[in-house]
């Protein structure tokens, strides 16, 4: 992580440079918290995920009770300040730059997803009311939610009504006062119901009964559990009751809610009718969070299969009779001397490093445009939306084959719940579905985005690049990086071009090969940092003119075998993407 | 099932024309079983699948109890006589040829793979002891397993020794009355104790005190859990005990046991010494049926997959600009107006279909290797084993992602136990894993097989591929298929020589690209299988010379997105495999 912030992408002198940031962090400030972060995750974290797995959240009579050891885990981590992190400096919150408090996201993740929920929400919950809320919301609740008193929820998602949130029932009918008295039922809603804070604070999306069909009649409701008094003290409860919690395949320890609202007072948030787009500030950095959760998951279950593979013994090595037995003092090798363990183990690394190189990279973005100004800071918004729904998407498609890869080097014992590795799949799994499907993530990337500006938003993330492959193009050293990466910048960019071409005589070529772009697009923007992080690597030769220490050897070959070995998936997803859309749709309905 | 048996490989003619199948098989037996068996599945097996998951298998000292339903399934099961369906004629079995036994397996692992487990490993037992046990032994054991009085087990692994069973400790001590006396602890053992037959006959890899070191000093032992007097009453207990059973990812009504023998009477299966050659009959058969496994999930996440998208109703389609809206009397379009929904679905029917009939393809080979003569059961016995292993790895490697893919088209749903869509995904990920990992199959497949003959099998498959090339290489409308297919066996064929000339140098070439290599071997012999499947398709025009009613319709078109959307897949594969071992190898553990 030292390596990406400072080496790599150099933050410590971009904080220096933007005055919003330069009070609030430094290196020194950023190590700190780092460590502390990883204590946590390892002493107070690591120990409760596992029983948090077979224990779960229980539910009684609207009561929902977290796993054993979530509680006071929880107390920790608010007496730790840790829910104040990214917050809003006006309202208690420390302002950490999202490089920062994206790289504590994945630590919480890598030790327990479950548990990471709770905090990420009521993050990105304040996020939305910090940007929209009026200053009284703000006083009143967002406050609360950087001390850590109170959590909150995300309340979208109706039985009907999953992805498309155009057609939404629950109601909100103005009162005189001004507040809102909002009533339905939403479903799949993480923290919707728990012990862990005193009060819940939901943000609803609803119409108000003359509202415009569709998404834009949507409006943003602040609707907490307990109404507040005016001497800032609990007051009633308002009516917003769990009914029921899902049984999942995993994440487990983290509460999935039926929440009822039943005439509860909700306090608009942002401008009537506006409130998809107040609440796409929260999704957009939960998205992102949610493929911070893929990475991390990943990220456990490597460090798990290589001690592992480090330890077992089993077989002996192909080349032993032409090199000789490796480790001729016991029965058997380590498994590290199959090369398809190896293989494993280096797809894991290499996409795990690679995952958290490229979302440093867009937190930076993000960082650049909460707290840059002029081109700079557009340029950041610019790659920010374009990469988001990359970072939820690919990482968690990466993620999701990482966990299971993981799982696979454990062999037999891979698939026993008390190692631990297949926990990692079924928590990660969900990654690739809930904040948007990664299909619908796909959509966004390649209709919202890219066709939309006609490829603008593209070019801002192609010129990058180039400028990059132009300014090593003569360095020797960086050719087996530098080809390759113009190789498949360019690619990227006639792919791009051709299915906006074929789009304009039938738009379905877009939505046919969304996936196979969106993947494209991540390999191609993984190579882009691999190749910067093979550059540092390569910078840090000894006084001999070797190469660097283990840590930098290790990254160079690393991006060796991305390059190698990965990399060339991109082949068969440009073949798939530019075959058309015909053979998906020729096909009627009936004949599936 | 029918278009594959009777169109695609004519499976009748095939049993007329073989003397010893010829009594016991033909079309119309044939489809009275797949019709019977399809009704076992759908109203036995079916509805214990979700209770068998969610309460499982439970175990209190040394009791192991199924899950409610099971023992009713598996006696309406044995009632109905399947027990006894591949079974030698000469002891009470039906001697139905693999071709049947085969698609028999998929209609049950779609049910429940759980259920399956029981009979199967069972009737892999069975083919071991027909093969390589004494009369004796067969009289008094297989018939009562075809009886499905008493049910079996393989016990290989033990704690340290999974893939390596070169050093497993279970000893077998020679006793004067020709048995033995069997002790160790075996681990993982599908079956090993349960409450479904009176008896339970375990097949026990184990060593004579003074057997040679490795593989070659195995033996391989019939261990019944009750000794069986001389009046074929069942005898005294033979100390074999279950000392626990695992938690697992899926497959929780299978009970996975540790087995412990204490001097438990053993009687030799076999040659001393030579007990691994006699298991690998049984773990053919199991590998071929764990490929099964992995596809009936997948077939069966398909058509709940299907179902789902046909009524959930989100969103519009992408073309409803410009082409008027699809459902203009609901409130948003099915899902399946969505071009990645679509992508997802045709990914699934065409690798399931595909693996169906590749499958079928290798059951009849195994069928002439067993009941054909001179070069028909040679050329059966070599193609039977090279693509044992691809049936194995390949079939449960697109299981498992296709079970994940018919998880996804659930959406948020597809993550909630009772929608049933994850189990699938837990019960097909074990398949990847037991029964010799994938990576275990890839080595068996590159190494064992192909290296070892120095190409000689592979020919062997490709030379058929390639006469059917040629046969059809003047035949325009099969052009879309024949000629991508041409470049397939020809890329497959110096993908091998390249690397087996590479192998020369450095055999770690081959452990570094055994899993790409038997991704592109198993997506180029699916792609001749689905050319044999379009040519069939596209003879069927009726009398006005359009093409065919909606099945052959449904076929000619998934034929055409296979070779469209995922034969490109090999690209990649090949890229990487062609890379070389040097980026996995140079890379030192400490640096991992």
């Amino acid at each position: 992580m030292s390596f990406l912030l400072y080496e790599v992408f150099q933050a410590d002198k971009m904080w220096q440079n933007l005055p919003k940031l330069a009070q609030q962090v430094d290196k020194e400030t950023a190590q700190a918290i780092l460590q502390e972060c990883a204590k946590i995750a390892e002493q107070e974290l690591d120990p409760i995920a596992r029983q948090g797995d077979e224990i779960g959240v229980s539910y009684k009579d609207g009561v929902v009770t977290t796993a054993p050891g979530y509680k006071k885990a929880f107390q920790t981590y608010v007496d730790g300040g840790w829910t104040a992190l990214g917050g809003d400096v006006n309202y208690g919150g420390m302002g950490m730059p999202k490089m920062l408090t994206g790289l504590h996201e994945e630590m919480l993740c890598s030790a327990d997803i479950s548990f990471a929920l709770y905090p990420v929400l009521t993050a990105g919950a304040a996020l939305s009311l910090a940007k929209h809320g009026d200053e009284a919301l703000k006083q009143r609740y967002l406050t609360r939610m950087y001390s850590g008193e109170w959590s909150a929820s995300m309340c979208l998602t109706e039985a009907h009504s999953g992805s498309d949130l155009g057609i939404i029932r629950t109601k909100a009918i103005p009162q005189e006062d001004g507040t809102y008295n909002v009533s339905g039922t939403k479903i799949f809603i993480t923290g919707g119901e728990h012990d862990l804070t005193e009060n819940i604070v939901h943000l609803v999306l609803a119409k108000l009964p003359d509202a415009p069909a569709g998404p834009r009649g949507i409006s943003l409701f602040l609707v907490p559990k307990f109404q507040v008094n005016d001497d800032e003290t609990l007051g009633e409860f308002n009516n917003v009751s769990c009914g029921s919690i899902e049984h999942k395949m995993g994440i487990h320890a983290s509460a999935t809610c039926v929440m009822n609202f039943d005439d509860s007072k909700g306090y608009l948030i942002g401008e009537l009718n506006k409130g998809l787009a107040c609440m796409f500030t929260m999704m957009n950095f939960e998205r992102i969070g949610v493929g911070i959760q893929g990475l991390g998951a990943a990220v456990r279950s490597y460090q798990n299969a290589l001690e592992y593979a480090k330890d077992r013994l089993q077989g002996r090595a192909l080349d032993s009779k032409q090199n000789g037995v490796k480790n001729p003092s016991q029965e058997a090798d380590s498994i590290m001397v199959h090369g398809d363990v190896r293989r494993m183990l280096l797809n894991m690394k290499a996409l795990n490093e690679g995952s958290r190189a490229l979302s440093s990279y867009i937190s930076m973005q993000l960082d650049y445009a909460t707290y840059g100004e002029g081109d700079e800071q557009v340029k950041g918004e610019t790659l920010a939306a374009l990469m988001t729904p990359v970072a939820k998407a690919f990482f968690t498609d990466l993620g999701f084959e990482n966990t299971v890869a993981g799982q696979q080097v454990f062999g037999g014992h891979g698939f026993i719940r008390e190692w631990g590795q297949e926990q990692l799949v079924r928590d990660a799994r969900i990654t690739q579905i809930y904040e948007g499907t990664n299909g619908i993530q796909a959509m966004d990337l390649l209709v919202r985005k890219i066709a939309t500006s006609n490829g603008a938003m593209l070019k801002v993330f192609t010129d990058e690049v180039n400028t990059y492959i132009n300014e090593n193009k003569d360095n020797d050293v960086m050719a087996e990086f530098i080809a390759p990466l113009g190789d498949a910048v360019n690619d990227l960019t006639h792919l791009t071009t051709d299915l906006l071409a074929k789009s304009q005589t039938n738009i379905n070529e877009l939505g046919a090969s969304a996936n196979d772009y969106l993947h494209v697009f991540g390999y191609t923007a993984m190579a882009y940092i691999w190749a910067r992080m093979a550059q540092v690597s390569l910078s840090k030769k000894d006084n001999n003119g070797e190469s660097g220490d283990d840590f930098y050897q290790s990254k160079l070959h690393t991006a060796r075998y991305f390059y190698t070995r990965i990399l060339p998936r991109r082949l068969s997803l440009i073949a798939s993407a530019k075959s058309g859309c015909d053979c998906l749709f020729d096909i009627d309905d009936e004949l599936f």
